[in-house]
C-alpha cells in the first residue's frame, strides 16, 4: 500500500496545487506537508540568516547548518506519521538533487513510497512567479533543472501544458 | 491614454494572477483592485448575511441591498482614483452580466477604458478551485458563462491553454 | 453625521484590530481600508524600489515619488467613496506627521471626520511585532512617536493597557 | 534539557503569538507547530465533514473519527522530531481536557516536557476574536474553561493583562 507520495520540483512548478488536487481525488484522507510548512515553523530569525535559509536576489537559495539540523528532525517526524498509519503527500524542492533524495530515502526505508518528478518549463514557471506577485523572482528559473539532477522517479508529470487536476489523476492511478 | 483596464471573468478563471502579470509587464505603475478587496473591507458580519453577501453550498453567490450600496460607493471611489491620475486594473466578476457592466460604464464615463473578457473552460476553472484547496467549490462552474452574458469587450483572452503572462502581454499591446 | 474615521498610529499599535472591532460595534456597515490595502494594490516592483516604498533593516520606511503619486489618487478615491454615501474607517500611519494629516484634510474637506490617535507604548508595540513573527522589526519603535508629531485629534486611545474592543466602544461613542 | 513546550489554551487566548515570542527569546532555534498546522495539512473536505472537523455556529468544535486517526499520527510525528533532536513548541487546544493531555503524555513519554496553561479571560479572548475579523465567533468563550479541565501544568500564564513577550520571558525562565 502506498504510504507516502513525494512530489519534487522547482519553485513555482505547481507542486502545492498538485498536492491539493491529490487530496481531492484520492479516496482516503491524505495529509499534505511541504518544505514551506517547515520554513513557517522555524523562528523568524532563521528565515534571513546564514545559519538558516537565505533567498538571494538572483533566486539562489542558501541553506545553513542550523536549517539542515531541523530539516533532519522534520524528515524523521514526517516518516513517523506515515509509520503511525497516516498517508502523507510531501511537496519538496531537492536543492541538493540526488543527495536530497537520499536523505528522504534513508528515513523512509521500508515504507511504500511513490517518487514523482514535477516538471514545468522554466519560462512558464517564471510566469507563475510573476502571477503570484512574489517580490523575489528568479527562483523558478534557477531551480527548474537543478532539483532533478540525479533524482530517480517512479513517475514524472509536466505541468507546463497539463492542468494540476489532470496530473493528480495520473499520479493517483499509480497509488496502491 | 488608457486609464482603466477592467478584467471580467468567473471565479478561478485566473484574473488576479493576470492582474499581477499586467502590473509586471506594463511600463508604468498600475494599481490593481478586485472585488475581493471590497469584500475584505466589509464588516465580517456582511460576509454571511442576507443584506451582505452569501456563498451558497452549490456555488451560487447572492448579494443583498447593503452590499450593493457599498459597492456603488466603491465604484465611485475607484473611478475617482483614475480621474486623479492613477492607472487602475479592476478585477471583477459581473454576476449581473450586462447590468453589472452598465454600473461601471456609468461611473467611468469619459475615461479611457479597456474592457477585457477573461474566459476559462469551466472544467479547468473548477480544477483550479480544487488546486487552491477552497472549501467552497462550485463557483467556478456556476459563473463560467453567467458573467459574460450581454457584456461587450474590446478584447477577450482565454486562460484555458494560455499562460497568465502571455495573456498579459496580449492585453498590454492594446494599452495606449 | 460622521462619515469617516481616521485612525493614525505607528506600526503594531493595533490599528487594524481596532478597525475590525469598530466594524463590529458600530450599528451601520462601515468599510475599512488601510495603508496596507494600498501597498497590496501596488505592483510588486514598487514594494522594494526607490520610487516606491522601502523598508530599511532598522525599521525606517522610505517613500518615493511614484508611491506618493499613487497615494494622492488613493486618498481621492477613499474620499469619493465617502461622498458617495459609504462610511469609511481609514487605518493610517502618518510618517510625515502634520503634513500627512494635511493631505487627508485637504481631500476630505466638507465631510464629517473623526480624527483618532492610536497610541501604544513603544516597548509593547515592539512586542506585538515579535508576536506576529515579522521578519522586519524596528518599525514599531521607529514610528511610535514620529507619526503623532503635530497631528491634532478629536480623540486619543491607548492600546497599551486597553483591549481593542474597549477602545472601539470609546471611539464609537463619539460617532454621530 | 527541555525538549518540548506544550502551550494549551482556548481559541484566541494568544497561544500562537506566544509561540512566536518564545522562538524570539529562547537562545536556541525552536520549531513551532500548532493544531492549525494539522488542520491546514488535511484535505479541504475534512474541514467541513462529520468524519473530520466541524465548526458549529455557536463556537462548538466537533471532531470525527478520521480526524482523530490523523491527529494520532501527527502526535507521533511531532514526538519523533523531538526525539531526533529538534526543540519543539506545540500550540494546542485540549478540547477533551485531561484526555487530550494523556494522548500527548503517552507519546512524549521519556522526553523532557514543559506543560504550560495559557489562560485568558473569556471576555477578552472574545474581543480578540472580533479584532481578527473572524467570521465564526463564539469559540473563544466556549473553550476558555473547557480546555483546562483536569489538565496539570508546570506553569500557567495569563494573557489577559500580560503581553505575549512578557509571558514568553516567564516561560523561557523555566526552560532548561
Amino acid at each position: 500500500m502506498t504510504q507516502v507520495i513525494v512530489l519534487n520540483g522547482g519553485s513555482s512548478s505547481g507542486k502545492s496545487g498538485l498536492a491539493r488536487c491529490l487530496q481531492a481525488v484520492l479516496p482516503e484522507p491524505w495529509l499534505a506537508f511541504g518544505v514551506d510548512t517547515l520554513i513557517q515553523a522555524m523562528p523568524a530569525s532563521m528565515r534571513a540568516s546564514e545559519a538558516g535559509i537565505e533567498f538571494a536576489p538572483d533566486g539562489e537559495v542558501v541553506v545553513g547548518a542550523a536549517f539542515r539540523a531541523l530539516e533532519e528532525a522534520w524528515i524523521e517526524g514526517i516518516t513517523a506519521m506515515a509509520r503511525a498509519g497516516a498517508r502523507v503527500v510531501v511537496d519538496e524542492v531537492f536543492l541538493g538533487g540526488a543527495a536530497s533524495q537520499q536523505r528522504w530515502q534513508k528515513a523512509l526505508g521500508g515504507l511504500q513510497v511513490l517518487w514523482v518528478g514535477v516538471r514545468c518549463e522554466s519560462a512558464v514557471a517564471a510566469g507563475c512567479e510573476v502571477a503570484r506577485g512574489d517580490r523575489l523572482t528568479g527562483m523558478a528559473e534557477a531551480q527548474a533543472e537543478l532539483v532533478h539532477q540525479g533524482v530517480s522517479y517512479d513517475l514524472e508529470v509536466d505541468t507546463t501544458h497539463t492542468e494540476a487536476l489532470e496530473c493528480a489523476r495520473i499520479i493517483a492511478a499509480q497509488v496502491h
